[in-house]
Formats: structure tokens, sequence, C-alpha cells
């Protein structure tokens, strides 16, 4: 029996969107999934038996972070991530390119999402050349290369079941031709990181890596269709990565961004898991489990419960719990939620936690965030195995 | 059958040490026990079900902080603290004396247990005299007034299982003159106090108070035991009440505290559980258990945990994990310990979580220190049934 499979399940007759299963060593994935981000190693103000407990599947871990603080070797010391963390399930982890060049060409999530650049961000990244990227630790300002072999390195001591390619996450702001350079340089960091994840003095089990892995590949070209149809064509034709990934900028506003993920998932087909970079806003999320997305990720649902705003169905999406008017309101966040946040406090036990800057207000906020998000995707897979999509979503989006 | 009874479980023959059962409209407490605080209705960034799942049998929270955050009257709309908070078991809140003394004479915890005044403490008390005290707000500078009957109002609509008489905690920087003049208005505050609890006028269940309440009256006298000795008589002859605390200063070292708890819980007797305001050192908790003391309270344990320290066996008492020698650590806080941290976490990821910022290291080490005092607890218990306290008090301090 394989380690890792992707099987479909159930498809639509009036969009692709579709549910299935990855399997992985660590357990099974039902698709279209959610995975919340455990940047350094933890997912904020939360405990991995939390996570669990509120039905998350899978995680995620950032190797541009880790290699800084704490190292991945004393990861790899103690078995690798899962050990570290005390999380059994299934994991990935990202290459490292879209933080370093984040930080180096300003915000790049503002910009694949069409937000204006915040011009206070402090520059990192050093040079990017052939070899890989020179850039300097946030932390404590010495100098690090990244390059595919190296991330790879990082990777494996990492011991995630699912690891990414090294690559450029280009922003918005740079003209074609760049685009272009930087998605042919990215398909080239693609074969080395493949060469390296295949390479046994890569590897070093001996570690303690959790050892099994697959590779997801990353479909380059911006917002422009010939590179992208060129990115699709090296990443389905040339090379064979277990999983495919959406990555670069996806455009200046929702509408770009769409027309973009659209036109990329469509020539995908169905013999990898597709998994989409960076988005996690639910009315999103309906429209590109249309396009046959499989997985997402996002920062967003824990970082908005940080500053006080609770996922909520429909067109709205959010609460602000620090609004005034919740004060003296006795319901919670939603009647019908299951979570232990919705079960129990309300809307002004909430608002006072947050005014009174307590932090288990962060924690009860994430708590139903995580929650939410995962009875969404469930909600999607139900609608989908039930050939009642469109029906549902349209609920969805007038609760 | 009585809804709050007292009894005594078992004695020990060369101390005073003993167990027993307070049991209360929300359950049991089996003493001696540890009493956690969750001063603004909230524990520091843990969660009731946390602290629950770990053993903890009952909490507290202040009348101080609640009256002007939200206000009383909105918690009593939700029925009690109980049900604001999702708590359902045996609760107490203080008087609120204590804070507004604390925060108008400088720091009352310092001055109590002896250590040296903070000069820069905002002094928010404007006036003391026979009526109670006038005090500004700590949020927006408004003045309120707090009486006796305004704090058994207060702690009615709060509606926890057990409530404490007001009283002025006096510091220790105080002559004796003073301690008198202010430990005789506390007495007069305290039959204010049990009128005001025995009128129906003050009690409004129409609030949605939890209703059945205790009260518990609070020694003072200062380190002064002639003036100790006074108030042992008129708490134990004058007045009856269920429970009944030593408050006040205890003396500028632990040898003078040692002595006036000693002095005063000697003659305290068996007739009323015994309860140990602001302590919470282990160690001095196996020496005040040997006195007599049933119950005690303190934010140590919380507090510490989110200042990156974690309890231990043994005189050392805790040990600091932003020690960089713990940086590559693949140990637990302590191999025995059955708490989520420590059969889940190394040093070395305790360490990165702290070094890291993330807010997930103080929810983890809160988990340890909750798990640790109420285990310490049951340990001494235990001792205590088995007729083995002296023992298990060496073991625990050489440990």
């Amino acid at each position: 029996m394989k380690d890792f499979t992707w099987s479909i399940k159930n498809k639509t007759n009036n969009s692709k969107a579709r549910t299935g299963i990855i399997s992985t060593p660590h357990g099974e994935i039902k698709t279209p999934a959610f995975i919340f981000c455990a940047t350094k190693a933890a997912l904020k103000s939360f405990t991995t038996k939390d996570a669990k407990e509120n039905n998350t599947q899978i995680i995620l871990s950032n190797t541009y972070h880790l290699m800084l603080q704490p190292g991945s070797e004393l990861i790899a010391k103690h078995g690798g991530l899962h050990k570290f963390i005390g999380w059994n399930g299934p994991m990935l982890t990202d290459s490292g390119g879209f933080q370093i060049f984040s930080l180096g060409h300003g915000s790049v999530a503002d910009e694949i999402k069409g937000r204006k650049i915040k011009s206070n961000i402090k520059k990192t990244l050093l040079n990017i050349n052939e070899e890989g990227a020179l850039f300097k630790s946030y932390i404590d300002g010495s100098t690090h290369i990244l390059s595919p072999e190296k991330s790879i390195q990082v990777q494996r001591n990492l011991g995630a079941d699912f690891i990414l390619v090294f690559d450029e996450c280009t922003p918005y702001n740079v003209d074609k031709a760049y685009t272009s350079e930087s998605m042919h340089r990215s398909h080239r960091w693609s074969l080395r990181s493949i060469n390296a994840f295949n390479s046994k003095i890569i590897y070093k089990p001996s570690y303690g890596s959790a050892g099994k892995q697959e590779l997801y590949a990353i479909i380059q070209g911006g917002i422009y269709k010939d590179l992208r149809e060129e990115s699709i064509q090296f990443n389905t034709k040339e090379i064979d990565t277990f999983g495919i990934a959406i990555g670069g900028s996806l455009g200046s506003n929702k509408e770009e961004m769409k027309d973009i993920v659209h036109f990329t998932s469509s020539k995908l087909g169905t013999a990898r898991p597709i998994h989409l970079l960076g988005i996690g806003d639910p009315n999103d999320i309906w429209d590109f489990v249309a396009d046959g997305i499989d997985t997402f990720d996002c920062v967003s649902p824990t970082r908005i419960a940080r500053h006080g705003s609770a996922l909520v169905k429909g067109k709205q999406g959010k609460i602000n719990l620090k609004n005034v008017k919740y004060k003296n309101n006795l319901n919670p966040i939603d009647k019908e939620c299951k979570c232990y946040t919705c079960k129990n406090f309300t809307l002004a036990y909430l608002y006072h936690l947050f005014s009174a800057q307590e932090l288990l207000g962060l924690q009860l906020l994430t708590n139903h965030n995580i929650f939410f998000m995962n009875n969404l995707m469930k909600e999607i897979r139900n609608s989908i195995n039930n050939n009642n999509f469109n029906n549902a979503k349209k609920n969805w989006l007038n609760s």
C-alpha cells in the first residue's frame, strides 16, 4: 500500500467542485479542506489538542521562520515537527520562498490580494540570483542563503508530510518581463528541488526526520495567462509531483484573482490535488472550490480572531466583537454554532474579554474561527457529495 | 439537606493538618484546596474547560474589578458569574477591599509579603471613612464608593458560592494605632456586611443571581498578636459566618508571616473552614496546611507562568523557561508530571515559544502550573488521609 494517495470521491455536474481523500502516513484529509497556519511551530494562542477537537485535519509551518528560530536541526532531533508541536495529523511546510520575497519586496501578501503596500516594511532580501536568495535574519540580522537544496534539506529536517518546491513569489507590481524571468528561474529551482528531494545525500533520516514526505510543485506566471499556461505545461508535463499549488501574484482585485485562479485550475485536471496558496475568505472559498481547488491555507481565520473578529455565515463574513453594540448582548456569536465558544459564552462576555485585554478572548475567538472554517469545509464536502453544491453555496451566502 | 456544609474527614497526629469537604450547590471542594484567580472573570490565557480538565476545584473573581468592568448587573443578567464565565464548579468572590486599598496605599500585595514598595503605583484611593471607601476607577477615572452594603450587593449580583465581608486590608508600613483603628472599623463593616447579606432588600434574586451563597469573615490585626487575638474573638464569638479568612498584613518576611499565621490559625479550631488570603508558594503551603489552613488563593501560579516560570517540586520551587540552558533540552519540565504540557512538549519547545513570543507558551505553562498546584493539594490530602503528612512534606521539599 502506498504511503500517500489521492483519490476523487464525488464530482458535481455543473462545476468543477469535487470531494476527495488525500491519504498520508499521519492520516486522511477529506477535501476540500482548510490548512491552518502554525507559522513558527505554534498555532497562535491555541493548542494542537484544541485544533484537533475542533475538527482540524491539517496544519502548516513555515520553513523560513523555523530555519532561523529554533533551527531545523533541533526539530529533527525531536523526530520532526509532528513531535515538536504535539500534532499527530497531516502537516505541510512551505518552501520559505514566500516569506523571503514577502519581506524583501514589501508585503507580497498584500500585493497578491491587491491591497496597498505598507511602505514601512523592513526589507531583508539582499539578493536573488540563479543560486537562490541571500537574506538577513529578521531576528538577529545574520545573513543566510536559501536555495532549492537548502529549502528541501530544511523541509526534510522538519519532516512534514507535504513539502513545497522552492520558488520566488512575484508581487503584483513587477512587470511581465520580470514575472517571466522569475517564473523560468522558479521552474529551474523546481527541478533542483526535485533532485534534492530524491537525493539520499540530502535526506538524512538519521536526524530523526519523520521520513516519508511528498512534494507539491507551484504554478507561477502572475496575472499573465500565457505565462500561467507555460507554467501549467511545465508543472504537469515536465515534472511529476504528488500535488500542485497555485502561487504567485493573483492580481490587484478580486475579479482579477478569480479570473486567474479559474483560468489556471481549469487546466489542472484531476490527476493531482490542487492547493491554492494564501486564500482564506469563506466566500472566496466557495468560488474556488467550484473551480476544482482541493485545499486552502491562510493566516486570516486565526489572525482576525486575535484582532477581535468572529467569522459568520453570509456575505458579511465577519463581525467585530470590539463593537460597543455587543456590550450587553446575551446571545452567542451564532446560536446554531456548535463550537465551545458559542455553546458557553455570550457576545457580552467576549466584548468584556477584549475590553479588559484578557488573552482568553483571543483563544475563544480563535476557537470559534477554527471550528467555523472546518465546519464550512464540511458543509462544502457534504453539498458536493449530495450534489447540492450550488444551492448550499447560495444558502451560505444568504445566511 | 443543607446547601453548604463543612466537615473534617481526617486529622493528623502531630500537626493541625486536616482534610475535609466543603459542600456547595456547585459541587464539593476537597480540602486542603487551592483557589485559582479569574480576577476579571477570566483565568488569564486559560479556559475554564481546561481548568476543569486539570482538576481545578474552585476559582475566584474580584468584586473591585468586575464592578467597574463590565459591571455586576450585566453578570447578574447572565444568571451570575458561573454562567458568564462557563464554570459550573464552586466559586468565591472577594469583597473588593483588598484591591481598593492595594491601589490606594501602594502595593498591599508586596507589603503583606514584605517586598519593597514600588513608588510608581498610581494611587486611586481618595478617602476611607466609616461609611466606606471613595476611589477613582483605574479604567476611566470616575469616582465610586465601596461600602459593606455595596460590596455585598455586588457580590450578590455576581452570585459566587462564597463571598467575603468588606474589609480594609492594612499594609505593613502602618503603625499599631492605625492597624487597631482599621481593625475595629473592619469589624463594624463585618457586622454591616452580615446585615446586608441577610437583607431581602439588598438580595434581588430577580437579577438572576445564582442565589445560594455563604459568607466568609476576615481576621485582621496585622502583625500585632494582641490585635489578632481580639479579631479572633470577634470573628468566632460575636459573629457567625460559614468560613473564616486570615487577612491583613502578615509581616515583612517569611518568618514573621509564618509566626502570625501559626498564632492565628492555632486559635480557630475546626468549626469552620479556614482560608488564607493571597498565599501560593508550594513550600509555604505545606507549612500552612500543618497549621490547619484549608484553602489558599494566589495569582502566583498563573502569573509566573506568563513570565516563563514553571513550578517544580523541591526547595527550588520553579524554573525559568527563558533560560538559554533549556534551548536544546529534549526533556519535559518534569518527566513524572502527567499534565498535557509535560506529556507532549520538551523544554526546548517551550523555550522556543517564549523566544518567538508565541502566546501558546503562556497557555502551556499555565496548564502545567495549574495541574501542578492541584496535584500538590492532592498529594497533601492523600498524605493526611494516610497519616503520612510529615514524610510527604519532607519528600516534596527534597525532590
